[in-house]
């Protein structure tokens, strides 16, 4: 794999970092293992990751990740491994689990990503079926994958508080693979058996801003460990709530938020002596799929968003309304991969980094959101493919512009060099990724409290 | 890779045994989570297999493996996963670990071994330092292993009851990687630290026939549950004590105990119209490293021993009696690679399989020991060097005839493939092996309340 390059004024600051990570590999690691006897992890997660060179973090975590076909088959064995534990910490004597994918049936890339995630529990020794909420699918139905597999989508039923099959295959855990973007159908609620990511980690009560809350007393705690300024992996955020982009109500307090931040980014930048230009990202608040997405770079582009732009912020998947948003400090993405912007994608099963891959875009710069709508992967190698997802269109998927990098090893730290390494450059994305992942632990430990157990 | 050749008239009956296994994967890896939870597995072992097609199973289990230096470095993921498990498990809050190495210095490719153990409990997040019990080294020792790494011995010393080094250095786990073939000495006794494995591991009162006892209820549970003989994975052995091989005191005893062994399978092998003629190991109960063995076809090559043969099995390592013998069931190897004959050895840390490789013979037929004294590992490829422990003589590593294949995947089974497989047959080798991980664990419980907890 050819690690993506970083430009070339931003390699000294990466690799400062990088080594101030690295020579605490240890106390990290212990630090981790601590956090994880105080937090459950999640059953799995993805993370994208922004990397200027001065300034490295995630800036979303994703509880329902797609895409585990894009992961390196050489990485199995591990995810493997990590499903046992994931699996064995929902439920000790589980031997099956129902598996609730997405309503897709023709994003045959999707239908890869079942597969995929299907095969890992396998793997582990699961019997694994799965169970569509589609109401399409009345029967056992054979679906073929991107890659020539097959999968088996069968109607899920319900008798009282157990989800089952129709043959009664009824296991103590149910894996969501859906992010229930469009609320929790009954069917989910109020069931006896274990249901993982739990149901308050669906997007119609899940926010962002929930997820970096959390996010900053895990940075706090890690940069004391490490002895780094916070803000060098945690960036700022604020949510504005209220909002309604067609009526074009709160634009004001929107537009305010913006100036904040941006000044706020500036005063870090001047403290720093960075001098790029300040930007944010606003974002639905709840959500996924980079559906309702900008980038602004001043308050003025929030007052004068055309129709079209207000269209495209006011929902996302499933129709949801946006009313929140996250207003988030931008990050420039200097790592540059066959002359495109890279950005690192990581994913996780229990508390392991499993895999993980560079999304890369040739048409984008540096500012942007490369998970926009409208935007596809595409298999960069003929024999990978990818998750499109967001809907079923075949044309759209045609029409991607997007390819993405495998990574090929797993950044397993090599504490004795001090020259670029794609070891220690895929260990320290592998950190900021579990930092996040604590992250959404305790957000959702703290989500289950008020909403009372899901 | 290339998977091991089965011999022509061997195949239906591995593939039939393949099948069963498989079939009944979720079923198997369910039963060991299971026994986990019932058992605690050892830190660490490796497991010699026999296959002739019609029988397969452990004849050998290492608690205490070097070779580390010998598995796939793509495995080392899923070691270093495993290895945190291990750890923890051992002491919850541990942050570092001190390993004690066996007392070679000059031998390289075990100082190689030392170095890989270390990088995968470094991967896992512990600080790792090496504790020598060799007089020799009275200060802090550099030495460079075959591959041109740096390892650094430092003289063990002891304070009441903890283990550290010269600076205070003094991690509550102390993990042995050397077999206390020599008995377990004074500084190492009643620590107050957790010493890995457990000081009654070492072959000082460890005796293979006990390892064996306990695979006896586990072949027979497992046999149940895939609904096979048990005899298929399981040899037949007897123990036969009191022996003095220099003065040919017990000499009838082990002839008849061949006798009786041999007429058993003969049995066995008319009920299943195998047409080989058995063969009996007869290894030192106590002791590794293939020293003290020899294959035996009838009772009078017992009987007719020259004075060298009896040599070779009057001593084990370090010069330890032999008294006490094991007479096991042979199995034919009829895999072969390259046209030379070929035993799987698996790896595992923790309970899970973390690699393997073949040791590969030119030399040897299928039914002698490949293990033999005076045999050596040599490396296959220019770049993968391998444990040869035993003494220190470099002349004796370079006469070495010994070859390896090192395992390029790690067995995660394609239930849905029936042909020839290298991920099934791989699969397959680790069900084997960890039944036999599994006994030692409940060999080492038992083992440890008689004598006292070591």
């Amino acid at each position: 794999m050819t690690l993506p390059a970083i430009a070339a004024n931003r390699l000294a600051d990466l690799q400062a970092f990088e080594r101030a990570i690295l020579e605490k590999q240890p106390q990290i690691e212990a630090w981790f293992r601590a956090q994880w006897r105080a937090h459950t992890p999640p059953f799995y997660g993805s993370v994208d990751i922004r990397n200027s060179g001065y300034k490295m973090a995630s800036i979303d975590m994703n509880l329902f990740p797609g895409g585990f076909n894009n992961l390196n088959p050489q990485f199995l064995p591990l995810a493997a491994a990590a499903a046992q534990d994931a699996v064995e910490r929902a439920c000790e004597t589980a031997r099956s689990v129902l598996l609730i994918p997405e309503n897709h049936t023709r994003n045959t890339f999707y239908l890869q990503n079942v597969y995929a995630l299907s095969q890992i529990l396998r793997h582990a020794g699961f019997e694994v079926r799965l169970g569509s909420l589609n109401p399409e699918i009345t029967a056992a139905t054979e679906l073929e994958t991107a890659l020539g597999d097959t999968i088996v989508l069968e109607p899920v039923q319900r008798t009282r508080e157990r989800l089952h099959l129709a043959d009664g295959f009824s296991p103590c855990l149910v894996l969501l693979n859906n992010d229930l973007s469009g609320g929790v159908p009954e069917i989910l609620q109020g069931l006896g058996q274990v249901v993982l990511p739990p149901l308050h980690g669906g997007w119609i009560t899940r926010r962002k801003t929930d997820h970096f809350a959390a996010y900053n007393g895990v940075a706090a705690e890690f940069a004391a460990l490490v002895g780094i300024d916070e803000w060098t992996v945690n960036p700022y955020f604020e949510k504005i709530s209220g909002l309604d982009f067609q009526e074009r109500e709160g634009e004001e307090q929107l537009a305010a938020a913006v100036e904040r931040l941006l000044a706020k980014i500036q005063a870090k930048y001047d403290e720093k002596g960075i001098s790029d230009a300040p930007f944010v990202i606003v974002k639905a608040d709840a959500g996924t799929y980079g559906m309702g997405v900008m980038s602004v770079k001043s308050a003025d582009e929030v007052r004068s968003l055309n129709r079209k732009n207000r269209n495209k912020m006011a929902k996302v998947k499933e129709g949801l309304a946006v009313t929140e948003v996250i207003v988030q400090e931008g990050i420039y993405t200097y790592e540059t991969l066959h002359g495109a912007v890279a950005e690192p994608v990581v994913y996780m099963m229990d508390r392991f980094v499993v895999g993980g891959f560079f999304r890369v875009h040739e048409g984008r710069g540096t500012d942007e959101n490369l998970n926009a709508s409208g935007m596809r992967f595409v298999p960069l190698q003929g024999n990978i493919a990818t998750s499109g997802a967001g809907d079923d269109d075949p044309q759209a998927l045609a029409q991607s512009k997007r390819a993405f990098e495998q990574w090929e090893s797993l950044g397993l730290p090599q504490t004795h060099r001090t020259d670029e390494c794609e070891s220690n450059r895929l260990y320290v994305y592998g950190v900021m990724a579990r930092l996040s992942l604590l992250a959404a632990s305790i957000e959702l430990e703290q989500s289950a409290a008020p909403a009372g157990a899901a």
